[in-house]
């Protein structure tokens, strides 16, 4: 395989960093084995970047370990949402022509925010608009905040952004730091930890640009 | 990039496997967020498939996030070494004529009896054939266990299996799985999880077959 460049799109994990409301904070402990110093983690499934498996809505859909792995990696597009104001809709992701099997990352302003504090003002997919994307077919859905639904608010009772995709056996990646990446066309490799979880994992994501 | 399978040569992490003596195990718990759920992970740095990052053997060197990303990244060897009774020496390496800056992954017999059990008996590298491959300026070495040196014995004293390689910057991948992987040549993506720790981190490993 033929790269110019490889973009970590990865957020760092360490103690402090921002998780999402209800997630367990990490925490690292050295251990010093005489001859070699190891680490001891805890840290949630949704913590930083990570997948989202169809799991993460029900027990009984798949999880972390049989997503096909194809999945992970191929080619992807990252469309350019920074002017999205608060949410992106359908009528915002329309102009693209989405086909079926495509992985598609969106950026937004919260890759221009930072992931140094906990927003809830951050830019979030709607019940709609993840409809006309699952209805799509594709891949895989990427978003850069730690949720690719809204919080707080009467409009986050709408679970479509999570069951639309999840349900069809679309994997989301949530929590990709976009800062540095200009919207186009790249190759994506997403590795999530082989986890027996059902309902996500962390994950290593970077973008090949060729 | 056209390949015509993925293999995954990533031990699956869950409660109860084995873990090299002295790291923490695993446990998951589960979080029902009343809309989704999400789990809670406990384990070590050095649990299951994962990388020794030079901070493994002093605080000094490298860390998780120091090792340039194009080390995770690119054509490897899977060298045949399941003939090897008790540990791969300098001579069982020779006849492979390993060039600077390769990726070799070594499948022995560790492979073939599985990781469901821990055993003492476990191959692995002895500390002349340390000096060997890391004389050899490759980029990463990788084994199908847990630790890449010998415990017990007044040969678990000889640290060149880490230093060697570690203190050259030559990153180390241990806990692999290789069981379903015929020797021979593939591309390496073995990515681990963005930590900030020094010493190490889990992480995914797949071989594509091209």
């Amino acid at each position: 395989m033929r790269y110019r460049n490889i973009i970590d799109i990865s957020l760092p994990v360490q103690e402090g960093m921002v998780c999402f409301p209800g997630n367990p904070s990490v925490e690292f402990t050295r251990i010093d084995t005489g001859s070699s110093y190891i680490s001891s983690i805890i840290m949630g499934s949704h913590t930083g970047t990570h997948i989202d498996a169809p799991g993460h809505i029900s027990a009984g859909l798949a999880g972390v370990d049989d997503v096909p792995l194809q999945t992970f990696i191929g080619p992807c597009r990252v469309l350019d949402m920074t002017h999205v104001k608060d949410v992106v809709r359908t009528e915002d992701l329309e102009p693209f022509g989405i086909g079926a099997g495509e992985r598609i990352l969106v950026k937004t302003r919260n890759s221009l925010e930072g992931f140094d504090a906990f927003r809830d003002t951050y830019v979030y997919l709607d019940g709609d608009a993840a409809d006309y994307v699952a209805g799509r077919n594709i891949a895989l859905f990427g978003i850069d905040w730690l949720s690719i639904k809204k919080r707080g608010g009467p409009e986050a009772a709408d679970q479509r952004p999570h069951t639309s995709l999840l349900a069809k056996g679309i994997v989301i990646f949530e929590g990709l730091q976009l800062g540095d990446v200009i919207p186009g066309d790249y190759y994506f490799i997403g590795l999530p930890l082989r986890l027996l979880l059902p309902d996500g994992a962390p994950a290593r994501a970077i973008l090949l640009q060729q």
